[in-house]
């Protein structure tokens, strides 16, 4: 059997963030059933009515037709100014549009929300979340995934330390269950 | 006396949107102790950390340089999937960095939140305002303003119907009030 | 084949409110496959964990119970101070403890909100939507259910007007699709 | 010179609750210009409109007598499922009703949330701002309180350790301050 590609979208844009390698280990964790892409989003430019033509940016097309091969989504972010950056709001704005071609909807969904301080990204996280209901994106509840103090979550070679690595294994494969179950019959 | 210079940042980039007319609509009602500007956002690049270097992009320098002047900061915004436009909160991860160099900060702000349909852009606001406190901007609490139905307020002439006219007039009058109120002494 | 039982939750302790108007219609309107029951809320003691002993209230074992049979929980809720009522609240709190004993967890929901002005409650709704992820309540996201205006969507006889009546009864043919989606295998 | 009278609501009924010592904390590391006393909250029946009759419970009476003397307010709480604990939102759905008679309108306020866990009570600090704004309770933004693992901040004498003591005792000069910011000329 094929497994489903799930799209996942990393919330920074830097080089090497937090994101960046905890998408990486989500991947590496993912059971087989599960095959993750990352779909870039740091070209998109900022969502925009007048744009959309019959023309419309070349990355945002990119974007949506990647997004409509996923059969589900997973947003790795860290929180900016108590919410999500404005990176993945853009992502959501563009994947929403045109009226009627939400490229989002009815795919199940996951989080994973960080931050190198104490509150693991809750702001990113339930912001995220409360878009998730007009998208029509089917969110797993449980587990929920804040990292805390990610910056030390990582050992010397760079790799997630086993307690992390572990968890994030345990997180992609209720994710699995959770794409089944919500699998249209 | 002088007026107060307040930055007035508009959420939809769309020509002629509903937030740029009632931004205007704010402009004319607002009392002579107020000064308001319009600030772009719209050409601001997507929050990256990497950017900023010694050279970060034009528009964020220009974005910044404007905002420091500002005395206060009111956004006028539509909802995007329940949340804030990517635009809005592109602006303020663009202002709150880098580290310690916050253009907010210690500002009082308000919001008018607008929508076509009946919940008048709550989700915007109340995710904005969640930000508002990591970035120490004081907000006006009361008069809330959500602006429902707002493709109904305005008459033939292009200008908003009186009674709507009349509560921003009333929304600008407590504004200055509150300025005023935690103007440090 | 059995109806599934599904509890529902009226968020305003008022004699005929406006959400047991809705509740009732709900019940009404819901296809044979859905028995809708009422699990009274309003004479639960506000929750302390130092009355979790061997013999907890009365009313808080009775509510336990009665949430242990339910196959999935609908809120009809208004709005209190931009968030859900404490009545709600305290229904939440109570049905999730003792730790590990959480009586919804599993289980698909749905929300419905309302208000007499504009906003249809949204700040209740999605206050409630937050504490759901905790819950592992698998929430029905599309369609939403803001009831604006509630005191106008109502007619002479006490009943809702057809409008109404109708998107209740989408509302509720869609939960039961999404009951059948996530009934474990 | 009289001290402020400030108003302290503590938002875990349990004996000896985290939150509890935390009030307390905060009272001892007030400066002389304000003084902080706890206004029960744990015995005021659930909010309900139907017992706003003439005679309203008396634990309401007492309350909103209370609160109408403060000078301010201070919200010390615990997370339950991601929110404010129900004794926390029922204090402000009494405090703020019957219409026109809003307790705590125009009050500056704080906010202390703490958890055992990681995410210091995020969930329970935001909901309650939002809660605020209606309320029109004017909240110091910062610094933000979060107490992550309270349990580990204890010394073997049950006082906090001294770098939480120092943090809270920064915390309360700084609504000192915003305390006489915001006072009505």
């Amino acid at each position: 059997m094929n497994p489903k590609h799930i799209a996942v979208l990393v919330g920074s844009l830097r080089e090497n963030s937090f994101s960046q390698k905890i998408a990486h280990a989500l991947a590496e964790q993912a059971p087989a059933s599960l095959q993750l892409d990352v779909v870039e989003i740091g070209d998109l430019p900022l969502y925009n009515p007048d744009l959309e033509t019959d023309a419309p940016p070349a990355p945002w097309q990119r974007f949506r037709e990647q997004m409509k091969l996923a059969q589900g989504v997973i947003f790795v972010t860290p929180e900016y100014n108590r919410s999500m950056p404005a990176a993945v709001k853009n992502a959501l704005d563009v994947g929403s549009r045109p009226y009627g071609k939400n490229v989002f909807g009815g795919k199940p969904g996951a989080i994973v929300s960080s931050s190198p301080g104490a509150i693991g990204g809750f702001g990113a996280n339930h912001h995220l979340r409360q878009s998730l209901v007009f998208l029509d994106v089917l969110p797993m509840q449980q587990p929920e995934a804040y990292l805390s103090g990610v910056d030390k979550l990582l050992a010397a070679d760079g790799r997630f330390v086993p307690a992390t690595a572990e968890f994030l294994g345990k997180f992609m494969t209720a994710f699995s269950t959770w794409v089944d179950r919500v699998a249209r019959g």
